[in-house]
């Protein structure tokens, strides 16, 4: 019997990958009208570059940014880029359609609920806090804060554990295949992929369920 | 004769210490809704001792805070009194109300202007780009840059170097006596004291001027 739900946060419960992309563009247009001397398309293609390599967790993308193109640090246009990103993401910054309501549904149900994701804790706090779904969680488990993060399964054993449930008593709901479904399918989890984002195109799965939308997730917990 | 003029920024340029206070008081509120169990009474003297050990350039006051009532760190705490805090500062973020007209009178008089700052170099790049200020100053120099700061000679030296001015054709403005003027004067800087901020009480003063308001710059400048 389904006790709980474990959730992956970015792109599963807000739209992540296009606040940011959203919020990167604005960001370089303010640069570039601070002084940053390149066009959109060369200054989109270093800065992707830069987080490939550094991952989007880097808290100096815009630094690194300027240093390749410009040659030297730049505070005014750093910064400029810096206050800009964060307007425009917290200005846009809010839950998919369906993610309020799903897991009202959830909550009627009398499961717990948790949330299972990668980064660092403040931030992840932040982002529920703004997002204003942090009162229906149980349990908030970090990377950071345990030290390992996905597609380890024992950060995936620890969440179960903070859950106080058993693997077959949850349902995980994440949209990354490899970081995310295969983990949490290896411990005997019930899996629901999730796709949003920018792994979206990609189809194929090994999830129990699949799904485009958080409406869809309460009749799949009803049936099990 | 005065080529040029060099600023302080906190409490010189905008009222920094009043904003901080606000702020810090919005966020203790929002950090005790979100459970953080104590007085505000309490919170702040607790936090006050913080800021007095750590400094105010320290980032995680409110970590050590929630440490210290709570015995744990509880990072929904932390967030929301970052969030608070920084949504509270951003919004009353602005110039004195004479700091505008006075820069744009002495840019008039085809002075150098410069700012000269303790800090982080992105911090205080930040706040003068959401001060709207930052296109009156040739340079600003700031002691991350130089890695020594305010009181030591050799940051003075550094920014009259920076100015490509001597002494003697510069005039130092700022709000302490110990960190801002004796260091300005020792180097043969025309220097005004301006009592604004949490230091304005004491108005000992060795500095050639002294104001209440910038205001009063500009016919200074024009006398010398």
């Amino acid at each position: 019997m389904i006790k709980g739900v474990l959730f992956d946060l970015d792109d599963t419960l807000y739209n992540s990958s296009e606040f940011a992309r959203r919020a990167r563009k604005e960001a370089l247009k303010a640069m570039m009208d601070a002084g940053l001397h390149t066009s959109e398309e060369e200054a989109e293609k270093v800065l992707n570059r830069i987080i490939l390599q550094k991952g989007s967790n880097y808290s100096m993308h815009f630094n690194d940014l300027v240093k390749a193109l410009k040659g030297y640090h730049d505070p005014k246009i750093i910064a400029t880029g810096i206050i800009t990103y964060h307007n425009v993401k917290f200005s846009l910054l809010r839950p998919f359609p369906d993610t309020t309501s799903s897991l009202i549904n959830l909550k009627s149900k009398g499961l717990k609920l948790g949330i299972l994701t990668d980064g660092v804790t403040l931030k992840q706090w932040e982002k529920l806090i703004r997002l204003s779904i942090c009162p229906f969680f149980d349990e908030v488990i970090t990377s950071e804060e345990f030290g390992l993060g996905k597609p380890y399964p024992e950060f995936f054993q620890h969440g179960l554990n903070k859950m106080d449930l058993k693997p077959e008593e949850v349902v995980y709901v994440g949209d990354r295949e490899d970081r995310d479904i295969i983990p949490a399918k290896s411990l005997g989890m019930k899996t629901v992929r999730i796709f949003k984002g920018k792994y979206s195109d990609n189809k194929e799965t090994i999830a129990d369920y699949s799904i485009n939308s958080l409406s869809e997730l309460p009749i799949i917990v009803e049936k099990l």
